[in-house]
């Protein structure tokens, strides 16, 4: 059942959430729209109008994109290359003119040709090297309503999707549309703080969740209880003194920095107290496509995607958490995702999901800042998602997964490997750290015991001391107290450390980072006085 | 002699230019940046912080880009491919993946591999497609420097560059930094319309300046002295309930949409009066590169970048117009480029030349928005310049200037198909129009003689008029008047339309969008009533 929610009703509602100055934010068009009605336009006009330089002065005539299978394919190839295998250099080498035309001549590149007629989903250079809407090509577009539509279908009916540069972008045009001076916007406490200054470069307040980091997968994320008493007794409550919240952001799955992953139950109480505030839900969503299986102590390298436990079918209906979106009867969900991390960052592509009328706030702002997203990024994605959808009857959606999918079995190794790895280590035996299991992303938890030190009397001052232990062992991690809110308000959950097993090379790594790391966390246990 | 000035005084003079919000612009870091004197950092530290994935998860193992040497290369081939040329559907074939191959052969491909080592100066996958500084490439920055410093070296030291996504988002990120509710912004009167919103998005208000549309090179653009008096009488003049303007936005070079160029010396009295009235002047410049000589009517085909006569050395020492940066003994200069117009537009690539104390705070805005630009599009652009420099001994600015002539030379020939087109048309002769010569850029100015029609009681409707005239002999045009600042200001200067030979495919497109220009400015003389 999807509800219906027409535009004056979006217009009505969301209007108040706007920051004050958004109206201010108009393209001034300069070409005509309106023409009177006894005027008639020749069929076939030739325009002298536009600045767009035709396509033949691009210096680029074709593009081809040498795309593996899976990541990490190059490892199994019966050679090595300086320009394929980091630190190859004196391997017993390949011609790399000829491994390009085998490429070629195996069908397996992706060929953006400057014009494409008889490939009419994929964008041509001529179109990819050219102006474009600040919307984003209608081809990638489309795929991303279509994956939406598949996994996270929103329940009401009047959304829609418009790219962005990164989710860094998105975020920012979300903050800036919908964040004011008086704007007080929650947030787990422990975050992406890139999001804090989005809040504070409006003028905005954030205000920390208190966040439940846990193994318990019903418990992860934010704690319930807390912001529904946060929000019924804000008038008496410490916060008092500014507004009432107007927006929640939350990283749902695979939370940044601590792992969690909110449980269905618990977005659904989440998105009822929203519906009670009427409070806007944020929903980042960089890393729910990585989405784990519990680590098997007893077989620690057991990898359900790769000995095909988890089949497609498994994976969009069992093991993906189910966006706010699956919930939203009102439009009060946007939603962001991003190519970063299960595509490459350094195509600075994302996408944001809102309700029309947001929606075209954050559209009219980018229409006079940054615009479309890079036409060449754009183009390469959707052409490779296209010539992957080859070989599955043309599903992009489907092709796009399966490849995502072997993002996360390749993530999961690396969390076992890492795992295994630090249990492994004394501290780890003698209970001076412990690890929160992550249920989806790139990052660990790992909690100090102070307990076993006795009485600690500066916990941050504790945390620095430690981290120096670690930059001395050679292991360089991110202090979650670093990432709070408020320092004050995280005080007594500060004690953790984020790791990722993201960056590293290879197995050996990760084995030396946890060595490492349970040295350092063994060294600030003898050496660290109050 | 080059001025120095030190990053205090930069500041002291600059502080009062900023936005009031720019000081909230701040990136929260969570990583360290302090370390006490006795912590000794191991040499050789394993990373478990950054959440970035491992360069063996990107899809792309390699970019090959099939790059051609001049624009229009591929009329010349003995070939039609339907992937090649437009409309080539039917035409004698090629076999597209020997031609790849031949290709890669003839050591003509551009080729992004995943790493590459024996090649320092190019961008290799493994950062094209990462995370990168929000600045830009250093190899980027450091050609967008040298090439500043070739041509269009500042006067004063200390200076940066940064790059950004296409100049849209340049002047987005000077305005929103430098433009304020209580801010005025002196402007062409006739300019580039999102440049008022951007203004306007911000609170600020646009002033236009009048333009002096003319042939004559020694008289083009700003009114010197329309700008002095307004400024001169400020307190006392039309605007003397307004702030004194503290920003000058320019496109000092084949303006838009007018055409027109400030010569030196009109650019040494605007800097001068800007240095008066303490302005910065906000340079843009996208089409500076695209420089003509003056058309011939004896010779309309003369193209003196084709026939040799315009050498490199005299394309960069007397042709190109020098930016404002070399007279800018006080940084008061911010000089946007583009990659868009000489390159190609959809890779979103552009720089931003400024004193360092305004750059940091246009980087500062970048670090919580947009981020770096398109990596693939950065190492795509880098990549190919380093090619072309092969032929150059590695003088990538060389190489680079090589390409922006060859691209000068096809708008000539543009320009000369065009001006001998509407110089033939029945209605040019008969004085119905006059052509203003563009001395750079995209645009011709077309003027229409409202003296032969008589008396005209509203030049706008008259113009709507003509436009609709011109739609029904399907030719579609800008109305010079829907680019004005302020309609009531230009009214005396508003009979004049823009047209572009930047799109068209061929000669014959253009030839007869003149025809058809033409017939519609009779048809307007012989249809049009007050």
């Amino acid at each position: 059942m999807t509800v219906t929610i027409d535009d004056k009703t979006l217009e009505e509602h969301y209007s108040k959430f706007l920051n004050r100055h958004v109206d201010r934010r108009v393209i001034l068009q300069f070409w005509d729209d309106y023409l009177p009605k006894d005027v008639k336009p020749h069929p076939n006009p030739y325009v002298l109008a536009a600045g767009m330089p035709n396509e033949g002065l691009f210096p680029v005539e074709s593009v081809h994109v040498n795309v593996v299978e899976r990541p990490f394919q190059h490892l199994e190839y019966p050679f090595k290359s300086e320009k394929i295998h980091v630190g190859a250099a004196g391997e017993i080498g390949v011609n790399e003119a000829e491994y390009v035309k085998s490429r070629v001549d195996d069908g397996s590149m992706v060929d953006i040709w400057r014009y494409d007629p008889s490939h009419g989903d994929n964008i041509p250079i001529a179109q990819a090297l050219q102006y474009s809407d600040t919307k984003g090509f209608p081809q990638l577009i489309d795929f991303s309503k279509k994956l939406v539509s598949y996994l996270n279908k929103p329940a009401y009916d009047n959304w829609d999707v418009m790219l962005a540069n990164g989710s860094s972008d998105s975020l920012s045009k979300v903050f800036t549309t919908l964040t004011d001076e008086d704007v007080t916007v929650l947030m787990e406490e422990f975050t992406f703080t890139p999001t804090i200054s989005n809040v504070t470069a409006n003028g905005g307040i954030p205000i920390p969740l208190k966040v439940d980091i846990t193994d318990d997968a019903s418990q992860q994320g934010i704690n319930v209880e807390y912001m529904d008493q946060l929000l019924e007794n804000w008038s008496t409550g410490e916060y008092s003194h500014l507004s009432k919240p107007r927006l929640l952001y939350t990283i749902v799955t695979g939370q940044n920095p601590t792992g969690m992953t909110q449980c269905k139950e618990k977005r659904q109480k989440i998105y009822d107290l929203c519906e009670k505030h009427d409070i806007i839900i944020v929903e980042d969503d960089p890393y729910g496509y990585l989405k784990f299986l519990p680590f098997d102590k007893s077989d620690p390298l057991k990898n359900q995607y790769n000995d095909g436990t988890i089949t497609f079918d498994k994976y969009c209906k069992e093991i993906l958490a189910p966006s706010y979106l699956t919930i939203d009867t009102s439009g009060r969900v946007i939603r962001l995702e991003t190519f970063s991390k299960v595509f490459a960052p350094g195509m600075r592509l994302s996408f944001i999901v809102a309700n029309k009328f947001i929606l075209d706030k954050l559209l009219k702002y980018a229409d006079i800042s940054v615009r479309s997203p890079c036409g060449l990024a754009q183009a390469m994605t959707i052409n490779i998602i296209d010539k992957w959808a080859e070989n599955f009857n043309g599903d992009k959606v489907r092709a796009w997964l399966s490849w995502v999918m072997k993002v996360a079995g390749e993530y999961t190794h690396r969390r076992n490997v890492l795992f295994q790895a630090l249990e492994a280590t004394p501290a780890y035996k003698e209970e001076l750290f412990e690890l929160i299991e992550p249920s989806a992303g790139m990052f660990i938890s790992i909690k100090i015991n102070f307990d076993k030190f006795g009485e600690i009397s500066d916990k941050l001052k504790a945390m620095n001391f430690l981290n120096y232990k670690l930059l001395e062992e050679g292991c360089i991690v991110i202090l979650g107290y670093r990432m709070a809110v408020d320092k004050k308000f995280s005080y007594d959950r500060s004690n953790f450390l984020r790791i990722t097993f993201a960056m590293a090379p290879d197995e050996e790594h990760l084995q030396t980072a946890a060595e490492r790391l349970g040295k350092g966390v063994e060294r600030f246990f003898k050496e660290y006085h109050n």
